[in-house]
């Protein structure tokens, strides 16, 4: 009886509301800004805090930094279109992930992306402004084994080359749809007149086609040591077999097998959109919060 | 080498794009209006036509026929928040499904909704008029083998009275998340006050308490000739585990079971929202295809 | 090249075994017996012990229960139609659960189960005996927040009342196509001659007929402070739509939601066969896993 | 009340049966043989015929070729190991494959395989006498519409090679873990003593050397209007990230991509094992009614 009356009640604020869906309780997406230094002006970001995040003072939690694809922001991208505050509540709600803060920092709409540039020390701003920033300012489990990295496209590649950079920083690393490989490797000469057209896409691709900052490079030079530090991360490389960047895609999933990387890797049926990154989002929640559960070196 | 100058311009034009996210190709979703007679102007509706359809002029397609919930319009509701063009290109570009056409009315955001009120003969409308219409205007398999009806929520409902009412008329029923039973059956009392303080939902509760709108009884007071006209519709029934309509959707199922009527049911995960109902429309469009593919009755 | 000859060398050993598959490595699922005082004699259990066990000699190990059907025994059962080895190291190796040590009783084939009867007091011997046993002889995590159980069919019987007598005892529990309600209540007179046909099924049925190990009964007659232990146990509860115990889950569904006990539902497509509870494991196995992660209470 | 009765004698004769699983019911699978004049002497073969196969004599069923791997036959491997029965049962009965007639010839435990030999024409006998010989003594849908081949394994590399050399043959082809690469083109040097050694693995790797049984060079070498039959036919490719035969089906997939041959590709989590190929028939045989139900060239 008393659950009919609620149901009627659930009703009649649905029917005098925009659309008919009960909203999921749980946590939050926060949009906001912290000051930079190195980028010179406050830089947006958004910030999911899980259920629970204002009531148990106490307790610390993992962070995930989740990366945009080019051409969106922290809010035009994951929040926006892919859903994420919901998602990230029903996956925690049937325990499928533990309850983590999900930071999503802003690398800009057409820039270089999450690269260095000349005025545009990105890279640095995230390991020695944001990281630091969300762990003095959010009750984080402020260590390696309790962080993890994902994104989307553009994102991706920036989730391969920190982690290929950094792999001591992340107990995980999730690239989905990764722009692996560069037209400016094998096609510079007719790829140039497009990049010339758009400035973005210029700075964009310029920082993208430094050496550094390839993510094939960076495991071909690695020596012994170096890859053992790769083999420590936990890899879930995820890429649609309809999308266009599959071929960087399935050459670095070629080469971790012969340097004996070990990796999940799925090529599930779809394309590059957000079709495909809504339905990898629950499974990047789950194998990052696995990771943080077994401990580094597991 | 022309593989990844083509990656270029698209990275491009998505650059200059609001988001980065490659368009699928495939067939469109249009937003245009019927005359109406029986309720007195204009009716609105969408109508997806799949790939192929300008093109192929000799080609007939089966019709499935998808009703939004209360609150929602034909474009508020599977069009704007389902992303029905997006999954369904996704999901017949895989071969899950057949290229079909989806046609989504309107039964209005507040008032009584799929069924026959007052100033309101929806259902007469539904079946005297759009479906004659669209079998009229479209190059459509004009017969109920090549039929199927979907719906979420009060469109479940609708799904499951229209279906049961007409069941000559669908090759399958695909109820998601239904309203089946309703408040005023058990607690008119206390659920008055609630139905008297919104207008729109007391017109809507109305009519869903007419005896002759209410799923469970149309089943118990069906005779064996009744119930073998049940059993040859496909039905398939989904209801997530968190959905605060679960009671009803269970009620039915365990009616349909001592009815021995075969159907299909889902609980997943999940809850009253698009998320959920996004997930279940591809599984809707791969179910209703294999009916028509199989033909009725078997 | 190294790659192509090792294939080709396992070409040849699987060429002359028997099928062509190559074995998982990992865990190993080991035969092996305990001495019983309470049930008097040796009984039959399986362990399976992850990968890295004999070598991580400093590591220790949640331990899920696993109970067999009706039927079965510890052998006959998960280990040979359930696929438990292939399966424990395909999820762990993809790291949706973590390591664990798996034990499988074994509860008769025939006789009352893991009820205590006159002569039979398995339910004593499981929680006196089998558990001390194995946290003496395995390194194991020895507390509640590291150990789970499930268990399918009269097995999923045993994981709810298990986890309804002693909710403090498991972190998580996970009944599977699980016999909740017995014929007993509803038509004695005529099951009575089906029972008294077959003295196994007699000796099961009375000791499930008992109050006692009534699932409903023991949440019915719950206090406050009970509901509140019960409330604390993670419950994952899966029955398919095809199973002919539907009945007594889905009271057990709308129980639990009438008490506010939160679980995890589905309804898959599926009957009670092994392929139902083959594509359970891993859910099961991965939703522990979170359960331990979380800790207790979370 | 009927209901638990029919509970308890199905428990009954459960308790008194080896295992505690219900039997699904449906179609069967029959062990059989047929002359063979080509192979000299009769040739073992299984079919799967469909529920109502005998009931509804003139309804006429669309024919999946389902073939083995190195090591198997026609019951040791899909039948025994791959559960053909119950998952086919289970798919039809759930709507989301059609009835189908389901064939799985023999292709010998060491042998050559399914290409021609010197003494073993097997792939003349493929297509000369078991498929006439089949649509011949049931009653098949006997055009290529119709028609659909898949294979694990070895029986992946045949299911590839068979439908390239006769596309017009099939309106779908599923070749699962295939092998489609061989170690004699990079590493014969190598590898020929381990050839040497088993002569079983020499009389298969022969037959699979030849240039006109490597699917790649079948592939590469078509001319336009070949392509355009391959084109025609639905494939779709299914293998493990962690299967060691990922390199060839990675390989077929550039190439593909390249010739612009449409395809479903799937890399899911898993290995070679039958764990991999029980969960992949269920999707093939999804994918190969949708072909039969649109017909060839949608």
């Amino acid at each position: 009886m008393r659950t009919l009356i609620t149901i009627l009640f659930i009703i009649c604020s649905c029917a005098l509301s925009r659309a008919y869906e009960i909203p999921t309780e749980g946590g939050k997406v926060h949009n906001i800004s912290m000051p930079g230094i190195l980028m010179k002006g406050d830089r947006n970001y958004s910030v999911y805090l899980p259920e629970g995040y204002e009531r148990d003072t106490l307790r610390r939690y993992p962070v995930l930094y989740l990366l945009h694809g080019l051409g969106n922001t922290n809010t035009k991208g994951w929040v926006e279109r892919g859903n994420v505050e919901t998602i990230a509540n029903r996956v925690i709600a049937e325990h499928r992930a533990t309850r983590m803060i999900i930071v999503m920092p802003d690398a800009g709409t057409g820039g270089p992306g999450y690269f260095n540039r000349e005025g545009w020390p990105y890279e640095d701003y995230f390991f020695q402004e944001l990281i630091p920033y969300i762990e003095r300012h959010y009750r984080v489990q402020a260590d390696a084994s309790h962080r993890a990295i994902a994104g989307l496209s553009m994102g991706g590649g920036g989730t391969l080359v920190y982690a290929l950079r950094y792999p001591e920083m992340f107990a995980a690393a999730c690239p989905l749809s990764a722009l692996v490989t560069f037209p400016a490797r094998s096609g510079q000469a007719n790829g140039g007149s497009a990049i010339d057209k758009y400035p973005q896409v210029r700075a964009w691709a310029e920082s993208a086609m430094e050496p550094e900052n390839l993510p094939l490079d960076l495991i071909n030079q690695a020596d012994e040591t170096r890859l053992d530090a790769f083999r420590r991360v936990r890899w879930y490389i995820d890429c649609g077999d309809d999308d266009y960047l599959y071929e960087g895609n399935l050459r670095l999933y070629l080469l971790m097998k012969e340097k004996r990387i070990p990796m999940q890797y799925r090529m599930r049926d779809g394309a590059h959109n957000w079709l495909y990154w809504q339905s990898a989002l629950p499974e990047v929640m789950a194998f990052v919060s696995q990771a943080w559960a077994d401990g580094k070196g597991n």
